[in-house]
């Protein structure tokens, strides 16, 4: 019998996740039901929504409970077989939780196309995280060239890849994130037109300097007051496309939103929120397309790799005190 | 040589507006020049917007300066003109401003039609009221049969007009106002499904027992702690139309935004800011549809008048008191 190794919601988390919200258990694998696949982990995708996941309350997905295994997205091989969908040696993706082996009927589980990328690049570049920056700002923003757009967490996942995508399209990008290092990269290696150091520099004042034509679509991922410094700034029918709230996930009492709405008003501007699993029917375009990009070379990324199921609870925290650049990921296995 | 009664801006207000906020002038009136018309005030609307136009920082409109003549939308009668657009005896409607007699370069003042409605209904049910009721719902939500709506300011000149329009189109419509009489005309009088007394109960409370089936659009004339309840409890694909941020206007430093932004998120969820004056040019379609339900009884709207140029600086503290019901408009001369 096989052993599995998981990480448990031990606790709700209260302000910044903390190891101790979480439990270590190892149990046996069971045996397979008809209809059932195993699927051992490789990597395991680590995302600020993880943080939402852990609350009492539901939210575009049910909450868990204390007790059950962490939900997470993952990239496996299945290793046994009892459904037709799927034979062993599958490269899968879905939510395989924050463990070792899961067992899982195949509903929500895809098999990965072959693609002349590494297996990485399905969170790095396509997967969820292509999908949010690819219709995030397509879809929702429908960015024209000469705007100006302006990201924040740019040098997270989502927010490098929107950024070059708003290159492409011909926006004069500006990206906010908190460190020099962080604002190098985006600068130099990723060709933004700007970096803000929201960290050490006047937010408000920096946008101004460096958006002198004002802001036609602000991609947000921290809400608070960043959002309400890229407000005071928008032009006439701008639009705020809602990817994240970031700065409101850690508290008990969440931070105070934007005082500043009235610029909607002021500018016929419009503010919407989408999630990336609305768009898994169009995977195709926008995978497509990003690969092609990345292999001209006009779209790069970065992964943060993190060694170890042992150490994903540590990894988490990356995420909020800002060490990670680029995608984090757990490397649970070999591939 | 006539004379000119006026109210100037004597002082930015600080919180509420204050009589002492204006300075009543009085002065001669100088001849026409070529290509003005001589416009005499009969009717002043009165609007949340009007506090926003004093403060120090332009707007949708360039702000005042100190000692300018106080801006208001009016309608007068032409009593001469040297401009071959306009005819003495014209009834017009445009920025007449808080005086007698306006001097007018026939830009942005329009002939009223007419129509077979009394004059004050150009304020009540069409004018800017009318387009703002209209199109900000229509056009904002697209409301569809079945859906639920919450308007907020209902007893308010837009809010009666839009939770009304809402009924036509088949929503369940929910009304916030800050009376029980006020509850009782929107429930029993214009068709309301339910009304709540937001100075009375718990807003979040009542906002679940009414709507039972979730939000699907709310029309935001408030802002602040009203907005939060109605996101707290939006449906997929839920649509806010920012009309107004009346909590917002009033104070220097300005309420905290709400803290749930990210309700747009999980909801895919959208918010979206008009202005009346967009739709100027398809005002003839609104303005058809209004009259029409108003001659058939489906839609009633209620003036508040108060009498006497000198009233003005008074009756706009209504507003901001709740102490008006309908479209609040001041008589400053005879029809």
């Amino acid at each position: 019998m096989t052993t599995n190794r998981q990480w448990l919601i031990a606790a709700r988390p209260h302000g910044l996740v903390k190891e101790s919200d979480f439990r270590w258990n190892e149990a046996s694998l069971p045996e397979l039901a008809d209809g059932q696949v195993l699927v051992r982990t490789i990597y395991l995708s680590l995302d600020p929504t993880n943080r939402i996941w852990m609350n009492e309350a539901d939210s575009y997905l049910p909450a868990l409970r204390l007790g059950d295994v962490m939900r997470g997205g993952g990239i496996g091989v299945v290793e046994e077989s009892r459904n037709s969908g799927f034979a062993k040696g599958d490269i899968v993706q879905g939510l395989l939780g924050w463990q070792l082996y899961s067992l899982l009927d195949g509903a929500g589980l895809t098999k990965l196309p072959k693609l002349p990328v590494p297996l990485t690049a399905f969170f790095g570049l396509l997967g969820h995280i292509g999908l949010t920056a690819y219709f995030g700002l397509l879809d929702i923003t429908q960015p024209k060239a000469g705007e100006t757009l302006v990201v924040s967490t740019a040098a997270g996942a989502v927010g490098s890849l929107v950024g070059q995508i708003g290159k492409i399209k011909g926006c004069r990008v500006v990206g906010l994130a908190g460190s020099d290092e962080k604002c190098r990269w985006i600068k130099d290696d990723l060709g933004f037109d700007a970096a803000i150091n929201y960290k050490t520099e006047n937010v408000y004042e920096s946008l101004q300097r460096h958006c002198p034509q004002g802001i036609d679509i602000y991609f947000d991922n921290v809400g608070g007051a960043i959002l309400e410094a890229a407000l005071n700034l928008i032009n006439m029918h701008a639009r705020i496309s809602v990817c994240g709230q970031i700065t409101q996930y850690n508290s008990d009492r969440p931070a105070p939103g934007p005082s500043n709405l009235a610029m909607l008003i002021m500018k016929r501007a419009r503010m919407e929120g989408f999630l990336c699993f609305d768009y898994t029917p169009r995977a195709e375009e926008a995978f497509t397309q990003l690969i092609g990009w990345a292999m001209q070379g006009k779209l790069k990324y970065r992964v943060d790799v993190v060694e170890g199921l042992e150490n994903t609870p540590r990894a988490l925290q990356k995420l909020f005190d800002g060490s990670n650049t680029g995608k984090l990921i757990v490397q649970v296995g070999p591939e």
